[in-house]
């Protein structure tokens, strides 16, 4: 019998805000961070022996998750998962891991927390956190990837799992396990075609906002070295010198390589419609998050009038409702759902048969703190078990700040295009390396001590540690 | 000259949950409870003198504002507001209050605490805490009721203070000032008439799903006896309960009042339609939030299948973007917005011109810990300056947590049905006691210290305060 012992919860703050990384038209000074939720058990670790470095596991098993912030406010969701993760301590692990949908459920009963959202902002987040942990956990005691975990569910297993709550009008239990069952043909297939190439995905390490001209050149120019097929840029600060970049960006390219854009929400509705009459030309993939991430109604306004320019959005996208929305008013080409946002696998698994129901093909939102970690494991289950499609399908990827976990994402061009390495220890991936949290866990982490405050400025002591910003052809393969 | 000296932040929580007070088919055990800001200032308050009891202010003006939970988290919205509230203190007392839209947005300039709603959840109850607090300065600061400051606003000053961020496609601004201007012909005679009458409310004092049989008929009597023309009944854990119940109800009222019932979010669309056919033979006004808040298209599908019934919602309605969504959609017949949910004046003044442009009538939510207190203000509003209408209308009414608070609202029957009679003293009426405070206080007040705990069950050894279930027509004139 293994248990349960304890919940360890870390505001983890790495300073991208000093180099301009993640810096969009509505997001200029992000501090990447992480609310990470480690469950602690007392029950031994099989893959210590292998573990690459410090694990932090003190050879006992552990459920590693996490969601991303950009700083400010990272504590707040830390002290929310910190309340929400409390009712696991104490119980079997084995019964936990046996029964995912009954984990959601537990951690979603308290009436008086649900209020705070309901389903939606920081006990969103804090919770996709603890069940992020909680899968991880599920993972690793099986021994598995979380992709086999879930390609290994039969679908009535995978269908008792996901949270189809408020979804019958548009998505039935039955409807559900039509879906699933219609994939089971073919799947061995999928996930030989997905072994040898990877899951395809596009770069957004080229477009920051904050970068220059030059350096946005050459970033181009990597990321077609690279292999890469799709590239995306930041827009919506200044028209001009979006033209500017998007002519830079197409010329790198050239005619034929995908060039996606994203908005990041800046703005209304009919100001969304003019600016993309100026830069259709450039021909863009898709515009991502032209509007207010909460506005259906204008996403759909705004698909009709871009089209044949795709409308992109999800990161924002707060849970299955909304997305079960965007589906029915048609106002999504793709889905951009982000793991750190919903609520883990069982609310995930929910929106990927909502998108195979309306055939919207799903892109999930990565880049941030682990985020790529995670969406490899979902892609993959999308393919093998729920989409079964490649077409029209492409995960982000942004080369940053995978240094610090233990089983880092990979990626590789293995001759179909840029590619996730499919993950093969047991796990989400998302467990940290112990030396990065006792660096950068905030405020008394030893790179934050290190700091020092001059006027309100920070004013750094230590330099700034180079945790992006690495050559994206510079990848081993897993 | 004056200047915020400091900002206090209050985790304040009522045990609600032992009388079934506010139990509903969602909620079964809430504590209201309030996240309390005060924006400590070193100008002289002159109301000290009039105050009808301690004002903690120590005969300095403050500005006093929450917003509304149900108990466990009240301390993380507490903190959200904290952190969001230190870009106040400092500032000159008279410059703040002359441009309350400079104040909002500088209190949502911060992307990285933008990041965890953005607009919505947490981040968004506490931005609301932290601008009522500041209107409620702005008013006393004035001398002058909340409702009386904006209504003597021009339309350029009330649209000024607005966010119309992502409305445009509904509301622009000059469609916004086209709005107010029309309504200026008139304002002297509506006010005079909301002077004599009141503004027209419906209890909820009878009706929530916890209370007996014998209660529910004893509390709907004694609100006819007081008046009342409109009831409130919570529905949607049992159809069968249901049915005997509005039986009871309808039996009471007769057949002329009006019956509201809510199902606080428990039902799926097809569910809702379902249950809605047995129900609606007890000619119900509305059926309010009959599944998730964030279901536009599923308010319009339930919408189009009840009716004539009518579809309300809006307690948990995050923001504006949502409510234009709703407007669009034609998914409600009454909007319910929340002055503890949406970002304060700034935000409400925005959904009461959308409301006013699709014609939509506001009945606001109140109840909870000083709901009641602030909408009055809010009707008066838009009564006088912005909807112009009273037909369709009536704002919510719940009878508790009142005697908290150093200048409750009062409700009246003048006449033409029980009414909230105007606020006469300076402010939002959104001051509490400090010794309601000292009291209440999470968890270090009297009543929290005083009680054990046997075997995780709550065991006061102090009675329960008698914080609710007052004889609704025990009013005392304003």
């Amino acid at each position: 019998m293994a248990t349960i012992t304890g919940v360890r919860v870390e505001d983890v703050r790495f300073p991208t805000s000093a180099t301009a990384d993640g810096s969009d038209a509505m997001n200029k000074d992000a501090d990447y961070s992480a609310a990470y939720v480690v469950l602690e058990t007392d029950a031994p670790d099989p893959a210590a022996s292998d573990s690459a470095g410090p694990s932090g596991s003190g050879g006992t098993l552990g459920g590693y998750g996490l969601t991303f912030t950009i700083g400010r406010g990272n504590d707040i969701v830390a002290e929310a998962a910190r309340q929400q993760a409390a009712v696991l301590v104490g119980r079997d692990v084995d019964e936990l891991v046996a029964d995912m949908g009954a984990v959601y459920r537990d951690l979603t009963a308290d009436s008086q927390l649900r209020w705070l959202g309901p389903e939606k902002g920081v006990v969103h987040l804090s919770l996709a956190a603890v069940l992020n942990a909680a899968w991880d956990l599920a993972a690793r005691r099986a021994g598995k990837p979380l992709w086999r975990l879930l390609v290994d569910m039969t679908p009535e297993q995978l269908v008792d799992v996901a949270d189809l709550r408020y979804l019958s009008d548009a998505l039935t239990r039955d409807e559900a396990l039509a879906i699933l069952r219609s994939r089971e043909a073919g799947r061995q297939e999928r996930l030989d075609h997905l072994e040898r190439t990877g899951y395809p995905v596009y770069t957004t390490s080229a477009g920051w906002l904050g970068y220059s001209d030059d350096k946005l050149r050459r970033l181009c120019q990597e990321a077609v070295d690279a292999g890469y097929q799709h590239v995306k840029l930041k827009v919506g600060a200044n028209l001009d010198e979006d033209v500017r970049r998007l002519t830079i960006a197409r010329e790198v390219l050239g005619p034929d390589r995908n060039l996606m854009i994203d908005a990041n929400q800046v703005w209304d509705v009919p100001q969304a419609i003019e600016w993309m009459r100026e830069l259709a030309r450039f021909d863009p993939l898709w515009i991502e998050e032209p509007t207010s991430p909460d506005d259906i109604l204008g996403h759909a306004a705004v698909r009709r009038a871009v089209a044949p320019v795709g409308v992109a959005t999800g990161e924002h996208c707060h849970n299955r409702v909304m997305f079960k929305q965007l589906f029915q008013a048609e106002a999504i080409d793709y889905c951009q759902l982000d793991t750190g946002r919903l609520a883990s696998i069982n609310e995930i698994v929910a929106v990927l048969l909502l998108a195979a129901r309306f055939g919207v093909p799903v892109c999930p939102h990565a880049g941030g703190v682990g985020l790529c970690e995670m969406v490899q494991h979902v892609s993959v289950l999308d393919y093998v078990a729920i989409g079964g499609d490649l077409t029209g399908r492409v995960t982000e990827y942004v080369d940053h700040l995978h240094e610090h976990f233990t089983d880092p994402c990979v990626v590789a061009d293995r001759g179909a295009g840029t590619a996730y390495v499919l993950p093969a220890l047991p796990g989400y991936s998302t467990q940290m390396y112990e030396e990065s949290i006792d660096r950068f866990r905030f405020p008394d982490g030893t790179y934050w001590v290190g700091e020092t405050s001059v006027g309100g400025a920070p004013v750094r002591d230590t330099p700034v540690p180079d945790t992006s910003v690495r050559d994206t052809s510079g990848h081993v393969p897993h």
